[in-house]
């Protein structure tokens, strides 16, 4: 029996829209789907651990992944980098288990690009105003990041069409429901089983 | 704003996967969407009423029917035939209301031709032997009919490319729920909402 590959859950959108709240929740209910941690470069915010939200890395080190190829895809965001470890997440997959991958949309696209099998979810404000709000209601970030990431959003929103789903959040309960929807219904997709299905019946009706 | 179109849902898949059992179902707990009630030649089951279960016609009334193009897809199966009406199912799509039609696979053949938009979701029986023992028990078809149905299940699950997603019938609570999920998930797709998203953002925008 040829065994069933994990999906890989690229889950983007613009900052503030609530991606990771949404993710965390996702998988706090579903023991059976994993987190991607990604490497950083940027200072821990207030509770951050080291190796559960980010790999908090040098400069130097970052860089040296980048060069080895060790990284699925990598992006400098207001001056600092992120970025996905390649080899653990392809292992999960390889053994049939599913991964969720928080990230930016720099990234999200350069996964495509490796992975296009994937599947691209793209998380929403209810609206530009509210994304505001809620950029400011988390205080990480300085007023200037905040400015910058505001005037930018909508040209992110156009940027949809490189996504297979979309999450508004308007309602954390109901977007998590929406994504646990998502994946439920990507197990059930005949383009990404249908081999195993014929082969289970094939070999029932071999054995008659 | 754009309104957003309903969703079209073909069930369907061998004879005696369940794909009935789990419609009548979904139906039940989800009065936002419709039942495409299909127009047949065959005499009624017990309990069957004409105009909900089937529109109940004579071979003329039928045979009109398909003249006049009146049919969205038809077929003949063990000398009956079978079809659906086309113009109540468009209207309620562009009126936004999601529709399921369960029907037999010649049917949803002919309506992927004509409406390839639609959602098509293959329901599989856990296994040739429970599919058998399902229609033995049954007991609506006669031996033959049964030994006929039996003998193409094969040669009818191969034919799963022509479907979106697929759900092995083994739990009608656990197919309900994937079926609900396959529809919720439908309804979060960028390539059929997209338009509406960008506008809407869009919109709030030019409002600033």
């Amino acid at each position: 029996m040829v065994k069933r590959k994990g999906l890989l859950l690229v889950v983007s959108g613009p900052s503030g829209a609530g991606k990771g709240t949404i993710c965390k929740e996702v998988l706090l209910k579903n023991k059976d789907i994993n987190l991607s941690v990604s490497a950083t470069t940027r200072n821990p915010r207030e509770g951050e651990v080291d190796g559960v939200n980010y790999f908090f890395l040098s400069k130097e080190k970052f860089t040296e992944m980048i060069e080895n190829n060790e990284l699925l895809e990598h992006a400098q965001i207001y001056g600092n980098y992120y970025g996905t470890p390649k080899s653990a997440i392809m292992e999960k997959l390889e053994n049939g288990q599913d991964v969720i991958l928080e990230i930016e949309m720099q990234g999200a696209k350069q996964v495509k690009e490796f992975y296009p099998q994937g599947v691209f979810i793209f998380v929403l404000p209810p609206s530009l105003k509210e994304l505001n709000s809620r950029l400011v209601g988390r205080g990480t970030e300085t007023e200037e990041e905040i400015e910058g990431r505001f005037s930018c959003a909508f040209e992110e929103i156009k940027r949809i069409d490189d996504y297979d789903y979309f999450i508004v959040n308007k309602d954390v309960d109901l977007s998590v429901k929406e994504l646990e929807e998502i994946i439920s219904a990507e197990r059930n997709k005949v383009t990404r089983y249908k081999e195993h299905i014929i082969e289970k019946f094939k070999e029932e009706l071999q054995e008659c």
